[in-house]
């Protein structure tokens, strides 16, 4: 953990300061739990109220906020990425040990280490692999034979990679994660499901991140493809064949069929499913727990069950509480018509 | 495996006897499977008419029911309590085999082991981790660096528990389940997501049971924690920073985002999703499938999506079936409005 | 990997050949990647029109299919299973390494393992656990003490199977499931949730296949039953006691909560939950993230929340979308209602 002025930091991020540049910070908390020599950030305005009580040294805001309530502010273009490059300064990103090539992994002789690989305890790693150089391989994992891991990749405890996926530079995959399960494919004859080969695989493309728990299926004929840079939260489970766009985020939960294929930059809500052979479009966001069943253009706006425009989701689902009402009144005027249409009333 | 008489057992839960309290009573099973010897119960009314063919030898009732289909009962007042009671004192809890500590695991010198532990092949625990005592760890768990994990403990095969999280006394962690992954939080700069280091960790309080496949996410600054007495079922995801209160009940598949609170005693049913950085009361009822997205008062029985009072969303929802006949009345409505205010009408 | 004419696969699967008989097949792919001396096949008619830019050098179709874009078809009565026999004869299913009984397992004295099995580092098998023949176990797989594994089943890395639980022969249990950990169960009693021990075990008949990362609970009294020919997809939950019959197919992140039973040849889409305690029939269907919540006869199609006939459902589901239209009929109906009311309209 480093230590820096407050001057030194808002150089670091490009800010402005307004208070005292010479404040010695030491490291980064919440605005409810931070104390002296502690920066925090205010990127919700639904946590605004703490700023009044927060016992920070000081406090990183986007320009939009000029009000002070006594604590020195970090003003910044982005606060949260500031937040992000100072968190980074002042903490770093988790210190790995070095372990180097433990005598009690599993490894092939077929198989080939990159330098500087830090390969744990119970590790197995089979016929004809490959792990790049400076990967960190921890307990329980597990790459398959023929599987390409690229440089600089985490893979934390009991992960199995399957046979003959390939996995790109500097991508972590989080605790008991599973990449290339055989793909849920059967041919169904006379009621007997029979299983089809998976003869595709999956590929993980550059700076991905995978979350604990999920499930990424290989393809059939086809490969599954996680493009450069998207992020899958935990238990999301990705089909045979669907096909993730650069840079998009998954949160918890999200299912995508096979087949489906994602444009770059969509942010996905938790839980949401996504039916199998559609296309998504580019920077498409999905509320929490929609289901897209339809082709969907760049940039919309989704939520839903069938998911739809959302802001006609918000209004429409908002408007399912006053269900019994509308009954209500459909019937009131039913009655009200019937009276009005009888012959006396003309 | 135990042998008792009914009266002795009626004695044990404090119940009443209708019948011979001379029965001999070796196990329990459910109505439909009891033999001769068997003690069953009827907690659900619906399975009410079994107790007509029951070849059980006793079962045990609430005090609401007086009716005896000939077989004797064992009337408590709550019969699901008398019926766990019950079913510790014959049939027990699982036993765990005595192994020590085993020479196949690995385990740092910095480590520090309890008295009492049942440490299993393939387990691994990292620099400076506590364990204390009369922890059983199975196969293939994962303790890691300056974590610390309580008495009594039970952790099964392939758990991983990230560097620094502490679990209480008495926590039981089903197969696979993940504490303490890093938080799904990224900062997005001119379209690239920034990881955020995750400096928080993970809570686990006394006497919680977490279930398969659960991934509970360590907070990025400040801490996720899971609150004295709850239960977690399987596949549940926990976002960073959320606070689940105690004696809370999450059945599988619920997911609740980062920084959302939940009091104590809550109820979540099944693949429910909770949004972040909202705070449920105590005492709250979330109903299967349910979408949370706003804060929840204490006591509130939740349903739908979005979740609206249960008693309304029940009316609501079961009206949705109706919405075609509803509109094509509006049609109706629209041509006989306009019929009947043509000038000659009046 | 085979070679073979498209002659030898017609007959093969009995199918008819509009083109050369002559033309050499070495492997199967997708209309989209196809190259010279694969097969293809259309199964869905969405991707026709790739037909006409397939590079295939012959393409399965189903009888209905009559036009050809200038490729060879090999017409089959179902083309999809026809696909998967070539496929299976071209490509064969994933070859496991012989590692017979690794020394770097830790194999209870009293576990059987049958003849011809390939027993991974890292597995443990516990006391009294049988094994049967030509199983394939990878890495950290845990068989607890006294299961019970069929005839040739592959299990793959990372598996937990708790004790007792019985698994049929030519299973197939993808990476990080876990079968029989404790059913979610516990009897409240003043504020504290008890622990009820999960006395009955997980049953998996023969035939089945389970995805990664499933949760299959344990039952409290009874078993919980995965029926013959079944197969499960990832992150699936299934509850204590419930008993899924043979050759349905659950598709992934599906819940079905305890003592829950499905009839056989049901299909159950992504994300759907079904609760406790119902009877779903034979031949049940039901649409992506459904909620079943009453018994369902057999042979009925499903969908929505809460689940309803699926035809209504489309319907029904669809006019969610014009709720605030409808609404803003029937307050303009209740003016214009008021007004043809007034004493002077009559």
């Amino acid at each position: 953990m480093q230590t820096k002025t407050l001057g030194e930091l808002a150089q670091y991020v490009d800010g402005k300061i307004i208070g005292n540049p010479g404040i010695v910070i030491k490291s980064a908390s919440t605005l409810e739990r931070a104390g002296e020599g502690d920066i925090s950030f205010l990127a919700n305005i639904k946590y605004e109220k703490q700023m009044q009580k927060t016992k920070a040294s000081a406090v990183i805001v986007g320009r939009e906020y000029t009000y002070t309530a006594g604590v020195p502010l970090l003003v910044a273009e982005d606060p949260y990425y500031a937040f992000m490059q100072i968190l980074v300064l002042l903490h770093g990103h988790r210190k790995h040990k070095k372990v180097g090539v433990s005598p009690r992994a599993s490894i092939c002789d077929t198989a080939k280490i990159g330098a500087d690989c830090q390969i744990h305890n119970f590790v197995t790693i089979e016929d004809d692999a490959k792990v790049g150089n400076g990967c960190i391989l921890y307990p329980g994992v597990y790459i398959g034979a023929g599987a390409q891991v690229g440089n600089d990749c985490i893979i934390y405890p009991n992960v199995t990679i399957y046979d003959g996926c390939r996995i790109g530079n500097r991508v972590i995959i989080q605790a008991n994660a599973v990449i290339g399960e055989d793909g849920f494919g059967f041919a169904t004859h006379k009621g007997i499901h029979h299983k089809i080969p998976q003869v595709g695989i999956v590929i993980i493309e550059d700076d991905v991140e995978i979350g604990s728990c999920c499930a990424i299926e290989r393809g059939t004929l086809g490969d599954t493809v996680i493009g450069q840079g998207s992020k899958l939260s935990d238990l999301v489970a990705i089909g045979h064949g669907a096909r993730i766009g650069p840079h998009c985020l998954l949160v918890p939960q999200v299912g995508v069929a096979g087949s489906a294929t994602l444009g770059h930059h969509c942010v996905i809500g938790g839980q949401v499913g996504i039916i199998g052979h559609i296309n998504v479009g580019n920077c498409v966001m999905v509320g929490a727990k929609a289901g897209v069943i339809n082709d969907v253009p760049d940039g919309k706006v989704l939520a839903g069950v069938p998911a739809i425009d959302a802001g006609t989701a918000k209004r429409a689902y908002s408007l399912i509480e006053d269900l019994p009402e509308m009954r209500k009144s459909i019937r009131d005027f039913e009655k009200r018509l019937a009276e009005l249409e009888k012959p006396d009333k003309s």
